[in-house]
């Protein structure tokens, strides 16, 4: 008994030596203090220049069983490391990524358990990230979580960019206000999906973008989300505290851990120069090295698709109009065609046909394989098997035929939610594409997922998602997940997820439209965490003239379709409209026939979230840079400075621009292409329409 | 409107006509009456040779969404035939099976929701089954079991052999008592399990296993149990009468169907003879005939194995004393091994050379690969890979030695409940057992199941276990699958289903026993479903001789073990006993050695549930017959009439029999054998100890 008073008060002696700790960015611009508050609290508070970007904030988490892990700790020991390293992507937006932070780590010990948890803060110059950190423990092998308890309690009452927290949706459109008014708004921001699980009046999902009334950008995230729940914030919208809040699975419970584990990294990168934001690699390298020893296979792909046709209505997925199908007794040879079919052979053909044309890497089918007539919204297991074509498609002849003119076809696994399916099908699914020559995958999560009453962000699917990419992996597949968990940078450790849906995209502009400013506002939220298949370049904005049943159009001019693929970083690019369409724009289409899709260089030249973004990127090992810059629905003027180019040379600039009348509803497809002459001193003014931008491809002179 | 009520009253009409209809059994005892009570509610009944066995009861099933199937019927249509088959048994306990039957089928039309539902009912001479079909209609595609809604009313306050309802374990041991009192007996009755989920005071299991005050054996189970929730019965204990309650998934919901489906037969056997019940093929005969064109490889198998001395806690699964392990990360070589791992390489060839020796055909072995020193109750998702053995298992060199010995190994996959785990690792795990000649596995569910919310017994769980059966028929693999769903004749379909365990095993003799009348009860409940993997043959009855520190026994004489390879029917019997024990005792082992595991006639010679069960049968392909004799703990005297035997011919009998002084627990191990000549009109009288029993060996003399 003597003993352990003596422990006790030797632990409490010690947490007041190191009750107060504190680390600097390595430009001393961020400055992160940890400390216990009374009762063994472990806290933490970040600035930035001087000025509060987190007040002192709670960490911890709450167990299912046995005594929270929130407070009666005492710090055990605390060290600092400084780290300074660079690295080169598979893929990315640069060359090479440098990971400069200074850390702090915490050991917390909980007398009354004897159970020890670290926290790990690491310092950039771009922001700070910290995670929790469970060694292998005697009195804490296997744990559930009841729920995370960290706090990012926030300065001011921060204008807001936000999604309605939800355990199974991403797909809406972004609200703009003060945090005060989240709750008011939240019923209009609720808008139906096909699944969808809100949890709170005052619930938001990460990444979280806000800016403070003094100017300072702040956006909160996660990074490497691996074997863990999905993190969404909750708002005390009296004392501006978000607070963490994990997807739970079918019992409520929120997590299931077993010692030694790592919680991910939560994520704020701030700076009061909104670029900055954009151009913050914290999440990558938050993230570890990749796993794989080859990369080789691994490819920017710029790609058409069979895919826009059935998101406007004007052909189908599915081969018939026969209801209540089921896979195992269906002889589709038997059943009658409804004529409407997208993915048949000969049409397949004209798109391949249109990517070599155009020099594009491939051509992506949705809707090739049996049971699309009732895949959707039925609870169905066994929904799809995804190795058997409908009649009308060959998939020996596609597959000689693509080959033939160096095309890739890019395959598609519906999944309808139902992942135990899939995951049985999973290998032989695989293997099936390794055979036909396919190397990519888009795959889908629509609709409630089964197990029934797991939620599309819980650990279980989080699980499952990682599961593909790397069985996908020993293939050599590259993975494309739709409705699937936003990225928190997995993508550095596992290259082959190659694009993520994972918001709203250019889809939703068939189903009502995304509002004029959204691709203002994507790159600052859903694009923190890593690139999106956003599928641009749409050229025929008024839906009706492929189904005139279709009354939506998309809240873009033409030329701002170009724009995004410079704005919206991806290595996975569509062209998203039809071969029919572009054959009457082949002026416009030059830009997406150049673009890269892999870079050397990125610099953000504007940006303020909501309103405009206008980057450069040059060509990964070419001379050639492109811009592109997208601007809300009041339109600007935008003022840039080409001093990214190379001093020393010249550069044919073909600009590809809103013409003066240009609007996004009003007179989407007035385009003006020029081409001028530029060097690295040149400044460039442009004119965007409301809901406009442009794009400019730099190639250097010939003569130069 | 007009047309509306024309139909209502034409339907009305019809109902009117054919409100009765009623069938008998081809042998004309059993009498199955349908009719709609008021309201349109579908009601049936059903007598044996005049006297009620089910009173009128209700049919239908509740729906999740939209009017409940169970009024609001008329009757469009009824039919009845006759069909009569005899069929081969790729395995059984006689050579061939006769199906024969009257069905009357109703086809129900529910006016409201313009829905149809049939009951197809078919009536053999030893009971009745009914099922529901759910056509492909317009009105009728998908939809969600709220609940079954079928009644059995009894005609009585019957005598039942019951376990709680569960939804997760079997593992009871079986209460005898009054219907009206199970209530008050059931918190007793339910005894702790690894997971467990009683669902009512009342509620019980099938098969249960009825008598009338006045002498009818009545049995109530369910055949053909495909893509369809366990059902379980709940008691109203007023009016006696039993209710189907299905196992609910995460959600609470307990079935998701599409049309055209079925539900699986609802069976009720029916004697006033208890051999009867345990003679009849009515459950086998309500399930569809083998799917697999090729049976060759599936072969009835007689075992040895290195687990009961685990079971014991003489040696351990585990190889190391650690704990906290995880799979992926543990280097077993660095791991100080426990000295107590019972499958090493050396010790399993002391098995096979035991199974050589006395011709059994193999030898299971657990505990063979890493993952079991957290194996269990941590709801641990990757917690066996299904391939790795652990350091001093030799899989190539016992694939070998076996092999050279004319010895199968059985492989053994626990899955701790894990069903996502064991599924993503279920095609490597069945490859490697072919390419190491394994030919049978063992698989166990121990513990709550992960996806967690389901449960052993919900659709889910079903779907997984048959998938299973039918993935392993790919690589020719037998499956005997332990803490699954309790079978329900499936095995005459899927024949590679060679055993199950689906209730309190031999194996509780180790956690503290099992009543000695467990084995004159299990061949009227379990087994009525199909064969049991009991692990009988347990010689050293006191379990303190392998581990001290048990004070267990077995509650069976040692004659009585030898007796249950015969009352116990399945294609696949171990001999559960250590070697070493069998060493001892090989003039009794003899008859394990000697003993069949296929056959082709069997007879019920004494029966009577609780009390004692004799059965004689002949080996398959052999003029051989064994008899085996079980009885309660009160001992008494059997006496058969060899009448079974071939009137021409003379036989030698090894009676393997109690000693005079022979008692379950004071003195299990006082046998003796003896031997006499005997014809086809013997008639033998053979004293059963308490918790005794008897076995016998009938072999025609040489000399005949």
């Amino acid at each position: 008994m003597a003993g352990r008073v003596l422990v006790v008060l030797c632990l409490s002696w010690l947490s007041q030596q190191v009750r107060a700790e504190e680390i600097k960015s390595p430009n001393r611009n961020l400055t992160l203090n940890f400390s216990l508050q009374a009762g063994g609290v472990p806290t933490y508070s970040l600035t930035y220049k001087g000025r509060p970007v987190i007040k002192p904030s709670h960490l911890g988490l709450e167990l299912k069983n046995g005594q929270a892990l929130t407070n009666g700790f005492a710090v055990t020991s605390s060290k600092t490391r400084a780290f300074d390293e660079t690295w080169t992507p598979v893929w990315g937006e640069t060359k090479t990524i440098r990971n400069h932070y200074n850390e702090l780590t915490i050991t917390l010990t909980q007398a009354a358990t004897k159970r020890v948890m670290l926290v790990h803060f690491r310092v950039f110059d771009d922001g700070l990230g910290f995670r929790y950190d469970f060694p292998k423990q005697p009195e804490l092998a296997y744990f559930v979580v009841k729920e995370e308890r960290t706090q990012f309690a926030l300065a001011g009452d921060h204008k807001a960019f936000w999604l309605p927290g939800d355990y199974d949706t991403q797909e809406y459109s972004t609200t703009t206000s003060k945090l005060s008014e989240v709750r008011g708004l939240m019923k209009t921001a609720v808008t139906p999906n096909a699944s969808q699980t809100t949890f709170s009046p005052t619930g938001v999902q990460t990444p979280l973008m806000l800016k403070s009334q003094d100017g300072l950008y702040i956006n909160l995230h996660e990074a490497a989300l691996i074997d863990y729940s999905t993190m969404s914030l909750d708002l005390d919208d009296k004392n501006m505290v978000l607070e963490s809040h994990l997807t739970p699975d079918a019992q409520g419970n929120k997590g299931y851990l077993q010692t030694p584990c790592l919680s991910p990294w939560r994520t704020i990168i701030v700076s009061d120069r909104a670029g900055d934001i954009l151009e913050s690699k914290l999440v990558l390298n938050l993230n570890e090295p990749t796993k794989y020893k080859d990369v080789s296979w691994i490819k920017p792909t710029k790609y058409v698709g069979v895919w826009w046709e059935m998101i406007t209505g004007k052909s189908t997925w599915s081969y018939t109009n026969a209801t209540n199908i089921k896979l195992d007794s269906t002889d589709y040879s038997k059943l009658k065609p409804n004529g409407t079919h997208g993915a048949n052979t000969a049409h397949v053909k004209e798109y391949i046909d249109f990517a070599a044309q155009h020099h594009l890497d491939a051509v992506l089918v949705e809707g090739w394989n049996t049971g699309w007539e009732d895949w959707f919204g039925q609870s169905k297991d066994y929904v799809f098997d995804f190795v058997t074509p409908y009649p009308d498609f060959d998939v020996q002849e596609l597959h000689r035929y693509a080959a033939s003119k160096g095309v890739k076809i890019i395959m598609h696994h519906e999944t309808s939610g139902s992942v135990r399916n899939y995951e049985r099908h999973l290998d032989t699914a695989y293997k099936f594409m390794a055979d036909n020559g396919y190397s990519a995958v888009k795959s889908g999560y629509v609709g409630n997922i089964l197990p029934r009453g797991e939620h599309h962000y819980g650990q279980w699917l989080n699980n499952h998602y990682l599961y593909t990419i790397t069985e996908a992996a020993k293939y050599k597949i590259m993975v494309n997940a739709h409705e699937a968990v936003r990225p928190t940078g997995l993508a550095r450790t596992y290259p082959n997820l190659i694009g993520n849906e994972a918001a709203r995209g250019t889809e939703y502009e068939s189903f009502g439209g995304n509002n004029a400013d959204h691709t203002t506002i994507l790159p600052f939220t859903r694009l923190i965490g890593g690139p999106m298949d956003y599928t641009p370049g749409i050229f025929q904005t008024k839906i009706s003239a492929y189904n005139p049943q279709n009354t939506s159009f998309v809240h873009s001019t033409l030329a701002r379709q170009l724009a995004l693929y410079v704005t919206m970083y991806s290595p996975l690019q569509m062209a998203a409209d039809l071969p029919e369409t572009y054959n009457k724009h082949l002026d416009a289409f030059q830009f997406i026939e150049d673009v890269a899709v892999d870079w050397d260089d990125s610099k953000v030249l504007e940006a303020e979230p909501g309103d405009y973004i206008t980057i450069a990127r040059k060509a990964k090992g070419k001379p050639n840079w492109f811009v592109g810059s997208t601007c809300d629905e009041q339109g600007r003027t935008s003022t840039i400075n080409l001093g990214f180019l190379d001093p020393g040379k010249k550069y044919v600039a073909t600009v590809y621009a809103d013409a003066k009348d240009a609007h996004y509803e009003k007179n989407p497809q007035a385009y003006a292409i020029r081409k001028v002459s530029v060097t690295s001193k040149t400044k460039l003014t442009q004119y965007c329409a409301p809901g406009g931008g442009y794009a400019i491809s730099l190639v250097p002179s010939a003569g130069k």
